[in-house]
């Protein structure tokens, strides 16, 4: 398992990342009240995703790994923050096989610390002038700007569902807000930044935010299914979260589409309380909706059908992409990002 | 009242720059779950002191009114997200007349809106470019990205004492936190953005740094002071909500430092305990200890002594910095920041 090439890809752009991070982190005085908890969740277990599919993507298009360094690292600090605001608003409280940075250390401080990420994006972000020249710097400027604004979007969409009680969606309402929540940051952002560092044009950019979005929609239902069944302790989270949170998930929307009257009634009541007031026994009977209708699978055969678009997008762009490791990354990703159990 | 010239250059600024930030939100479907909520703490009343200082400046120094709304927004912007941010880490209840945000919306939706404002930025940022010019542009990125680091790491510093119940501190502690927390971006930024935008060179940009410091700290002094004892109603905050968050204000070190050992043991067992431990009848008893140990009165007098150094700061700049209604209104600014009571 641990010969297989895209782990070993995986494994060595994420070493080569977290060092770069590290140099973002000024040294001194504030060291240890708050850069040494902004490197907590980059330190644990995590695969590295967003740094691996920046540089494949840079190299696979004739790029230079060493010019594609920073801005990887940056996307992983970006992902970092997310992941700790995230798990504020979700009141998670594990993640990666640790606890969670505000079950550690307080709300107050993990808010502070992931502000601080996303503060400390700017100044790398500018040294890529000197790095790969100012053209592609505010390119990558610009790109990051709506990676922003479409993950803030697609978490505004996923908030005021289950603040208002929203229910009845169509599978396309969850893939939009995937699309903006989780596509973007984690798979159209980094292959875009690797795109234009290694120097593509805007048509070429346009198919790899195609092979992001399928790709990601992909990733998100997978994940959404290890949230529900997988080892808890190689998953990192606990099992089950998304229930206790009310997720609207692509499998509680299609259980609440398949289910009987009686089920979705009761089903309803059990979304419309806070985690808190959620008993064990109800979180049972969701489990049981989602065994009797096969929600798991079909939501599989959906993340199937979408990651071979995204197969079918990667073998398009052969011409000005060809054959390397790094393209049999990007490749091997397609299968990975359905197959992986953790 | 009303038409004290200082009150009618704050509300021009602010005027302008609402309009500003209202062009930086996107309209369409994400406005009424997303966008709206960002606008509900810069639309109640605020007093505008980061967009007024910067156009001040700018124009104090020969720059354009309309060179400066753009960054003056952002820097609006900025404010009210870290003010989200600060009322969720500090658990507190009102915020300018109003519930603060994750009090009406809760804790999910605030901290997404605030990370969504400071992702709303970088676009006006980068606008920046073709309005000012690249250098200049490129300047005010690498001021943001200070600006964060600082506040950050002054929040840093303030979260670190509360948790590890650090009681024994120096003015200068106090003096450096502040620095870093507040000075910065309320008065460091927008006069050197300001200063930017008209074309200074970096001797005079350390003189507005010097200049902002001096102001800034004796500004938090005085917010302190309003603190403990400003109207409520006017103040738009709690009152004594320092106490019950335990913040090491001036006055707290004062009294702390001047207090008999028996009263310093029980306002440090009371220190001790979390907001919610605490009583009614705690609070009062450091009412008491600032009561009997004149310690605002001893903040005021620091706080008027850092505000003359501002002044006299200011007073050095005539040869750059000629007489104007803009020049007027920043040496107005050091008297008011100290004599204002909301």
């Amino acid at each position: 398992m641990a010969e297989d090439p895209l782990f070993v890809y995986l494994a060595e752009c994420k070493d080569l990342v977290l060092d770069e991070i590290k140099t973002f982190m000024p040294e001194g005085r504030y060291r240890p009240i708050l850069y040494d908890y902004m490197l907590e969740y980059p330190l644990r277990l995590g695969k590295g995703f967003r740094p691996s599919l920046c540089i494949a993507t840079c190299r696979a298009c004739g790029g230079r790994l060493q010019d594609a360094l920073n801005t990887s690292a940056v996307l992983e600090l970006f992902h970092n923050a997310f992941l700790i605001h995230d798990d504020v608003e979700d009141g998670s409280h594990s993640r990666r096989g640790g606890p969670t940075l505000h079950t550690k250390y307080g709300v107050p401080t993990a808010v502070n610390v992931a502000d601080g990420m996303f503060g400390l994006t700017l100044g790398p972000l500018l040294a890529n002038t000197e790095l790969i020249g100012l053209g592609k710097s505010l390119r990558i400027l610009k790109l990051i700007s709506r990676m922003t604004r479409e993950t803030v979007e697609g978490q505004a969409i996923e908030l005021d569902w289950v603040r208002r009680g929203v229910l009845r969606l169509r599978d396309r309402d969850y893939l939009l807000m995937t699309y903006k929540k989780t596509c973007w940051y984690t798979f159209i952002a980094p292959c875009q930044v690797g795109g234009i560092i290694a120097g593509l044009d805007d048509k070429r950019l346009v198919i790899l935010r195609r092979f992001g979005r399928y790709i990601g929609m992909a990733f998100q239902i997978q994940d959404d299914v290890l949230n529900l069944v997988a080892d808890e302790d190689r998953y990192g989270k606990e099992i089950g979260g998304d229930f206790w949170e009310g997720k609207r998930t692509l499998m509680v929307i299609h259980f609440m589409r398949a289910c009987r009257p009686a089920e979705r009634e009761r089903a309803s009541e059990i979304f419309a309380k806070p985690r808190q007031e959620k008993t064990a026994h109800e979180i049972r009977f969701l489990y049981e909706l989602l065994a009797k209708y096969d929600s798991i699978g079909y939501a599989r055969s959906v993340a199937r059908q979408l990651a071979g678009k995204a197969q079918t997008i990667l073998d398009s762009t052969a011409e000005w992409m060809p054959p390397s490791v790094h393209r049999a990354f990007l490749m091997g990703m397609t299968d990975y990002v359905i197959s992986r159990d953790w």
